[in-house]
């Protein structure tokens, strides 16, 4: 398989059908470095791709992954598919920026996959939609047996798996899901929220990973200390906070309804009004119109379109994948417009009511 | 005639018909005290009352200023009437602060009217849509002759009319110009242009006069200066001035088109839907939005609405007009709803082409 046919599919991130949760994916990842190496920022690029050889060796054939995964060398990649990487978050930016002797392999289906040579030797993700820790857990524990049985970790007994940064030592593990709580922003009720979130360590990212805002109202939350506990018992303290938010979300929308009838008529309006008529429109604005007109659907103001169809604009509006679309590099000016008509094309039939 | 009936008709600073102009509309004032009484800021209620009975007489016989003016005394109007007076442009925000010993009187037709003990004991002004400043002089002089048939106006041979702030002292002319410019502003010319006026000593004022922001790119441009020059050379200054800050706007309108048909595309396109589907509207960006149809209809982008719409929206979204309609005090909150299905409501025929 190629990339041209795994972007031609649904992202792990996003549910392809027609569910509008408010949680959206689900991810986990464990950092893992090779015994007797030096972490890939203080190995030499030679090294690296010395490294990286032995690596992929083990990972082709390792059967969570798949019969035949995709493998990528970041050296080979352009721009524009290392955008795309980035946006279905197969990669991170540090990777991105990466060359010789670092890359990624994944699972055709985008739901189990490892960055090689990031900060860490070895990043196994797991993602899914929807709130599927659990499962998560299980493959991507089965996938990491399957590297250890091949190759030795750096790992302490009284530490646990040693990593690159501190802040990673013991289980190496993140969990995170990803919400979408538009409401929550709408009731004026996110700061505090996210203030809560931060005082019982959790971490809040924006959409795109650490660095980034909160476009189009989605956060990711996740586990900020990764020591002195199980990996089962990190991840069950996640899900219980995460059913929580989701639950303040819920209770938002109903009072949104109730108590902010107009202001949601608005928001929604206004998104409508816009996509469907601007000229121009940049990436990070059509992130949050989208937002509001997913909530519009979910509260039935918004008819005669689908949830599938704006988590698509989701995922080709962003930058990358609407330049792989078209097949060239496009200056950001002219990538605005392209923008501007793709989303009043896709929702040509939607309506207000 | 009763101010009912006068709100009814249209106000003198708008063109009625379909002119989208670029110059909306003229307007001269004379600045005019009596000899012998303390200028209205000095002297108290009661001799305002008193100077303001015997002004009332004279103006009341003067054939400008028809044959039934309206005659306003402040202290008998309510907010709302005070707001609607305001936003005809018949009287300044000072004005409408006032209470006993000043008023308004006016032409029914609103293009003649003074103001009594505002900063001045007398405040004449003229007013009509398009660009009429000779035709306002004619019609303003002869009020003031007319006046200074039955008052002693406050008056020095080597300094002219003298005024209650010196600058105002000399001829007591303002004479000033509204003009729509928005393709300066897209085209991002509007500072260096308004710059210019300055170094001119030429003042420029927002849509409601002093201390006002521009919304709506309406500004008012007039002269600075009222001493050292006669009122007809003062007039003829101005009116070249005007005449080269329009033809900037057309120029800019031209190259609008030419150079950037993405960015008009999208602040008509954004106005268009916005003011269709909103659900709060408050009163500044209502202004904008209609200032960005304005032009897509000079520019042929919008149809199926109409220049007299628009200008009827401009001035019926505004809060004392809105209030006025309603017949009752509403909170700012509610105004801005009842705002948005009013302008959405106007413009349901309107489309972009």
């Amino acid at each position: 398989m190629s990339l041209a046919r795994m972007v031609e599919g649904p992202t792990a991130w996003l549910p392809a059908g027609s569910d509008a949760a408010i949680i959206v994916s689900s991810r986990i990842r464990l950092a893992r470095n090779l015994e007797g190496a030096a972490f890939p920022g203080w190995a030499g690029e030679a090294e690296c791709a010395r490294l990286q050889k032995q690596m992929l060796s083990v990972l082709r054939a390792s059967p969570a992954l798949g019969e035949a995964p995709l493998v990528f060398d970041m050296e080979t990649l352009t721009t524009i598919e290392r955008d795309v990487l980035r946006e279905r978050h197969l990669i991170s930016i540090d990777l991105a920026h990466k060359g010789l002797g670092s890359g990624l392999v994944a699972r055709t289906d985008e739901s189990l996959s490892v960055m090689i040579n990031e900060e860490d030797h070895l990043r196994l993700q797991a993602m899914r939609p929807g709130f599927s820790l659990d499962e998560l857990w299980r493959e991507i524990n089965t996938l990491d047996d399957q590297i250890e049985e091949k190759l030795r970790y750096a790992y302490s007994h009284t530490l646990g798996y040693l990593t690159a940064c501190p802040s990673n030592v013991g289980t190496g593990l993140r969990a995170s899901v990803m919400l979408h709580i538009p409401a929550l922003r709408l009731m004026d009720e996110t700061e505090p929220v996210l203030k809560s979130l931060a005082a019982m360590d959790i971490a809040v990212r924006g959409l795109c990973g650490e660095g980034t805002d909160a476009a189009g109202n989605m956060f990711q939350i996740s586990n900020q200390t990764t020591l002195g506990a199980s990996e089962t018992d990190l991840i069950r303290r996640l899900q219980a906070i995460v059913t929580e938010v989701a639950t303040h979300e819920e209770n938002a929308r109903q009072r949104l309804i109730e108590e902010r009838p107009a202001r949601l008529r608005d928001v929604v309006g206004r998104a409508y009004g816009i996509v469907r008529h601007a000229g121009v429109l940049p990436s990070n604005e059509a992130l949050d119109h989208l937002s509001a007109l997913h909530l519009g659907n979910a509260l039935g103001i918004l008819k005669g379109t689908d949830i599938a169809v704006l988590n698509k604009l989701l995922l080709w509006t962003q930058p990358g994948h609407l330049q792989w679309q078209m097949g060239r590099p496009v200056p950001p000016e002219e990538r605005d417009e392209l923008r501007a008509r793709m989303v009043a094309e896709a929702l040509r039939s939607a309506r207000l009511v």
